[in-house]
């Protein structure tokens, strides 16, 4: 179970049900499990809700019945849950509950929902129900609340990113040469956990020397050395949310190119800081670090986005990016409880990479930046 | 990168292309990232194949870029592979090579593209494509050769096995009093990490006293008492490849009680053991766990299924359970290079719980457990 009061999920309930209004549907299918965290607080690995004006019918199977029933009367409680305990498969026990919905018009995540499940549950739901359930496709419902986070949420981020940067001070203070990075990443999972992450939010990257040019390598056996730069990205879930940073340190004295692309980096990760605030267009925030990058001659060098957003999921919306015609109809501007990665990075085979990431809250008067730690540039 | 050389993947190909053949399908679009690792060692993130007849293309973003060139000329390059690096968003480049696909019939994966990627990429193509590519639903077509591995995934499984048997009789021999479940989670991790394994293959589960009753209990700040009894459920991933593996402890002497259920559960899963062979039902070897605790009054206890397959995914097929009328038609028999867990378990709400997991091959004789811990009851 996560922890957000049952009056937080009555909002998120809320907001889902005005959604159903608007779009006329009787009833919302989410089988996307972060979706389910955010109007349950569940945590497990299995379960769909169902939700209507009046009901969160919560299918899930015998593993998890124990648990449903332990959280009853907790302040966490999820309000107006409706237990249905999986009888044959997943999809079979949905359909029965689907057939059972207040109205015809039943949505469901199409970005959820695969191809497969979706005409095995229209076919099914035909032949049981003669009245016509209709499955409507829908984008995104649970999605838009979840990216303004509510008070709740920002307080366990908040902590989290406390607790990652205590992590970061002592992953870079503790770089050793001689060390592989993968024996580097196993110290830095240790350390999440002992700060009281449940576990890293992703594979954590420790990439050094040439390596530091991959953006996403896995940590290999290579022997950290003189003269490496090493780049050390890490992130950690905390009472279900996902906080994530990324450090650079050179080992030994840095020569003038490295000062030179580090400072360029750092620029472009604070011009994008400042480019943050509510109404600001998240193309214009990654123009901001990529245009500084480009000044430097480190345009191409910088191939992916300046960031992403952050909560239930380590990556989700808002995508600070550069606008992608094909996907990118829409700019709707930054807003108040967004949180977010600020990470610019450049990368040059054959030498090496930089990149530094922070997190950041879009607050009513501008940004907060969750995380704290240095960003000059470390010689270990 | 994983490192199945280039002949099995070149095997790997020829038993999809042989499959589309028979499906009279001109493509196929792979979205299902183990499904892509399978076929061209790819350990990334992000990546699609169209493999057609002649060529493998394969979809990537920036960030892989460098490690796709590096395998180039290594005995596990990827035969015949050929890159397209993601211009705008990968559906976008996605439906470019689709429209150059050698003919109009063109298979996805419907079990893993989703309705709203479908929706997309079906109107793109109509419009790119006066020809009319058609999309074809298909069904497991990558996921039937991998059910069955080849000589390289079992060497890699069976040393996998060897090692986290090593871990298990560790960690076994480690559990103290007074020590949190959560604590001893990190230590397990910790020495999965030691033992070679990239990360651990799911989130580890250290179930003590009443919180053994839950198949899928996170580990808690319980602290470990006289008298309990503690579920260790962990597993990890190695060179791509996941094992998992279960022992229940008691802390201190077992009563009688303890001893009762924990005899009742060994039996079960050597019964399911000694039922694994080529030919066999999976359903039946379901059964003779089930009917062993069934005889010991313990049916109701055991809520889950025996056991599930292993491989690039922590589960997988086979599916070793009751037959669920509604979505097992088909029941194709064990064969011989399946790797599953055996893993039945008796959870009494308020007592505890007790499970035991090896992981087993099925040979062409019948069985080889890879896992080797004793089975015994240990006190510790």
């Amino acid at each position: 179970m996560s922890h957000a009061p049952s009056a937080a999920l009555s909002r998120r309930h809320r907001l889902v049900r005005e959604a159903l209004t608007r779009a006329g549907l009787d009833a919302l299918v989410v089988t996307s499990l972060p979706n389910v965290l955010y109007l349950t607080n569940f945590t497990g690995s299995s379960a769909i809700v169902v939700i209507d004006a009046e009901r969160v019918r919560f299918i899930t199977d015998f593993r998890y019945v124990t648990a449903i029933a332990a959280s009853r009367g907790a302040a966490h409680e999820c309000p107006g849950l409706d237990l249905v305990v999986v009888d044959g498969s997943y999809d079979a026990t949905l359909s029965s509950v689907i057939a059972a919905a207040p109205g015809p018009r039943v949505g469901f995540e199409a970005a959820h929902l695969t191809v497969a499940r979706h005409q095995w549950l229209a076919s099914t739901i035909a032949n049981q129900s003669p009245a016509a359930v209709e499955l409507v496709p829908t984008e995104g419902i649970v999605e838009r609340s979840r990216v303004r986070k509510d008070d709740y949420e920002i307080a366990v981020v908040r902590e989290a990113a406390r607790r990652l940067s205590n992590v970061a001070r002592e992953v870079v203070a503790g770089i050793r040469r001689g060390r592989t990075e993968r024996q580097t990443a196993m110290r830095i999972d240790w350390e999440l956990r002992s700060a009281g992450f449940d576990k890293p939010a992703f594979d954590t990257i420790v990439a050094s020397g040439p390596n530091a040019a991959l953006p996403h390598a896995h940590p290999t056996e290579r022997t950290i050395t003189e003269g490496d730069l090493v780049v050390l990205d890490f992130g950690g879930v905390y009472d279900s949310y996902c906080v994530d940073l990324t450090r650079t340190v050179v080992v030994g004295r840095a020569g003038s190119r490295v000062r030179e692309v580090y400072d360029a980096v750092r620029a472009a990760h604070d011009n994008a800081i400042a480019a943050v605030a509510p109404g600001r267009s998240r193309f214009d925030i990654d123009a901001a670090a990529r245009d500084t990058l480009t000044a430097s001659g480190l345009g191409d060098a910088f191939g992916h986005g300046t960031g992403h957003g952050l909560g239930i999921e380590v990556h989700e919306d808002p995508r600070v990016s550069r606008r992608r015609p094909d996907i990118d109809a829409q700019d709707e501007p930054v807003a108040a409880g967004m949180i977010f990665t600020i990470e610019p990075g450049a990368y040059l085979p054959g030498w090496g990479g930089i990149r530094i990431e922070d997190d950041v809250l879009v607050t009513e008067g501008g940004v907060e930046v969750l995380t704290d730690v240095t960003t000059d540039l470390v010689e270990v």
